[in-house]
């Protein structure tokens, strides 16, 4: 049975539920976990809440923790990094700077939440490193992205080690929320959503075998101006799987786009400001100052909760916590290769002809069949025109452009990525944030890179 | 000997400069000559010019003049369009409304001067039009395409028919301004281009057999200073190829620009406002209203002074015209088809491998030898990658819009394309400017198309 090592496990919310979805997973008993972090508290912690788990559901599986990378990637059959550099710490301190210079909410993507250090550099190369470190220990392992940039980061593996490296998201899941809102049976609905990371479009949607579009549109028609108004909307910024902003972006590009997508993409006009943003997303959605301060908060929460049951061992955690398996296709992924069970799920690998017009090294999102060592690509062909011009090369390009500055070392191209930004009203305006954050004793490292 | 076609020859300074170039190619004597216009007066006059031109220099040419399209192209080895629906009055209109909008200089690209109904939509209509008649009435003619926009509208060609198309533009040849300038002598330069049409980069450059950038280095930090205060340099607004704007986008992108690149790509924000144009480009460069206010004059006075040589049929127009060939390729290339001749031109043709990272069929502005059944194709390989990702992409998905929407009647795909436009500041201003444009009287082809 495999060995399953992740790097970065003292993410406690997200080990808990890489857990609980392998204790579910009966196939996979008999596996290794190998929990790897710096932090040798939060390791702890996260070890003996697993453990004390394991025993009480009675699954079988060996627990192992270690602060060291090397003894964590030897053997290692799926290296799975969750390693945000610096939490959301330097996104925030980024963002102020940001802001005092005149970007609403920072710089990157309108999310801009994916980026930490600019342009996601401590991401980059924290990925690069570790990715080299698999190549060199255990080149045979399947490297599986899981912290954002999932796009650029995956794209970096694959163009710069021979790694079998994988992103994964489930931002795709969540148009279950759209359906349910809508009121059909989650098992009638078949769909396929293509794209990139954080945007993907609902290229096929069926209900109960028939095209579900013209559903979709009769509720956007009918019933939409009254879900908008209901309590269930107004007072969940998160819920912004189908607000305002996902409706006008299908009226806008052709498709309707999922998960994450109308945060990442959602064109300028929609974010210029909070009373903007409240038009489009619920109290301005996950990104504004409401919704990600509701998130930070949240995330505390959830952390304290981990303690306060990590401090109580007489705590029995199969009760406290949910025995429904997450969205997150990782236990899935690797269920399906190391069982050879052929399932279908929506992970982001090298387009190889998937979608026409993109390069066979560009990482899409679609659906793939997985087994033991292949990975057959759902054919996508060609996605709408208007929608491939509009937002696909767009953020195709965005994507080489973020990888071509870190792997060229290219400060100039930074500059000009911020000059080119919509809200940019002078050169002068894009070299004075880029000199600002630079000079950040927390971005000597950028500072060395970028020359 | 072949049947040239010209279609649109009342341009009578282009038909000028055509004849003048063929009677100087020897080897196509014999050739015949196809004049052909909706405007018969024009085209009367050109036909006279021409002929009394010939006689005077004893070429042997056959002459023939037509106001029928199918006879013009009936028999034609070689068609060559300079068409310019409703010359330059279209643009300036639209350029009016567009600044009302609050879009100093128009829409389109930064020359904006290349658009003819918004998007190109009069030239693109009446390229595909032409194109398909050639198609029908014979596919195995040359289609030579010389009006704007040269970019979209060969690749409209390539696209949509199996035309032998090519894109010609004289702009390359202007990297000997720059070089004269530098005090260089001609003879011992050779140097290649690569891009699109109004986007080319000097790939490389040699003086002598030898690098010549370090030249060029040296005469921008030893020369430019002095060069830019000199009389030569301040009075002439159409002396843009070498100009602080040429500098600064060296600097920027890493390659030297070439010929009009500096007008139709340089960044938003050299164009702000004629204070800022003043800075970057001499008295504020060829698009801005004063640069634009001397060209339309210029060419006033050119058809003044040709109107004057067809009413004095004494005058010699040999004695009157410059003897010397121009610097278009188009004779030279006929020539070369002609009669084997294997020359080196920069034409406008379908990639084929040609720029790495570039579709095959995305139409490049490169180096080729042309030869009786061939066009062998210099290989450029890979273009600076930060060039790449902020000018090269971006013009190429700039031209996939425009033929997009104009394929798919797409009038929402225009409406994003002004949405996105740097200066726009709401979408209902967009939204504004586009209405507004498609109300126009002579605007009603437009409205019919994009519905």
């Amino acid at each position: 049975m495999p060995k399953i090592s992740i790097i970065g496990a003292g993410s406690v919310s997200f080990s808990a539920s890489l857990i609980r979805d392998l204790t579910l997973a009966k196939d996979l008993y008999g596996s290794t976990v190998t929990f790897m972090d710096i932090d040798e508290k939060r390791l702890d912690m996260v070890y003996d809440l697993a453990s004390r788990y394991m025993k009480e559901v009675s699954a079988n599986l060996k627990l192992e923790k270690t602060t060291d990378r090397e003894r964590a990637l030897d053997g290692a059959d799926f290296v799975i990094n969750t390693v945000k550099v610096g939490g959301y710490g330097f996104m925030e301190l980024e963002r102020d700077i940001a802001e005092k210079h005149g970007y609403y909410r920072g710089i990157g993507d309108m999310v801009s939440d994916y980026y930490g250090g600019f342009a996601a550099f401590k991401q980059l190369n924290f990925i690069l490193d570790l990715a080299r470190d698999v190549e060199r220990i255990n080149p045979d392992a399947y490297f599986l992205q899981v912290s954002n940039p999932v796009f650029e980061g995956t794209n970096l593996v694959v163009r710069e080690t021979k790694l079998k490296a994988i992103g994964f998201c489930h931002g795709a899941e969540e148009f279950k929320m759209v359906t349910k809102v809508m009121g059909l049976k989650e098992e009638d609905i078949e769909f396929q959503v293509a794209g990139f990371n954080h945007c993907i479009w609902l290229t096929k949607f069926l209900y109960q075998g028939k095209d579900g579009y013209p559903l979709l549109n009769d509720w956007i028609e009918k019933e939409s101006a009254r879900y908008f108004q209901s309590e269930e909307y107004l007072n969940n910024p998160w819920g912004y799987q189908l607000c305002p902003a996902v409706i006008e972006m299908y009226r806008l590009y052709g498709l309707f786009p999922v998960g994450d997508t109308v945060r990442s993409v959602s064109p300028w006009w929609f974010n210029t400001d909070l009373e903007t943003k409240k038009k489009w997303f619920s109290s301005g959605g996950p990104d504004s100052e409401i919704g990600w301060t509701m998130y930070l908060f949240g995330l505390k929460l959830r952390l304290r909760s981990m303690i306060m049951a990590y401090e109580n061992k007489e705590l029995s955690l199969a009760r406290e916590f949910s025995m429904l398996p997450s969205s997150e296709s990782i236990v899935p992924f690797i269920d399906s290769v190391v069982n050879d069970k052929k399932l279908r799920l929506i992970l982001n690998v090298p387009n190889n002809g998937a979608i026409e017009g993109i390069p066979d090294d560009v990482v899409v999102e679609i659906p793939v069949i997985v087994g033991k060592d292949a990975i057959e690509r759902e054919k996508i062909g060609k996605l709408p025109s208007r929608l491939m011009v509009h937002i696909i090369a767009p953020r195709w390009w965005r994507m080489e452009n973020i990888l071509q500055a870190f792997r060229d070392r290219d400060r100039m191209s930074l500059l000009l990525m911020i000059a080119e930004d919509h809200r940019t009203k002078s050169f002068e305006q894009a070299k004075n944030l880029l000199e600002e954050l630079l000079m950040q004793e927390w971005n000597s490292d950028l500072r060395e890179h970028y020359r």
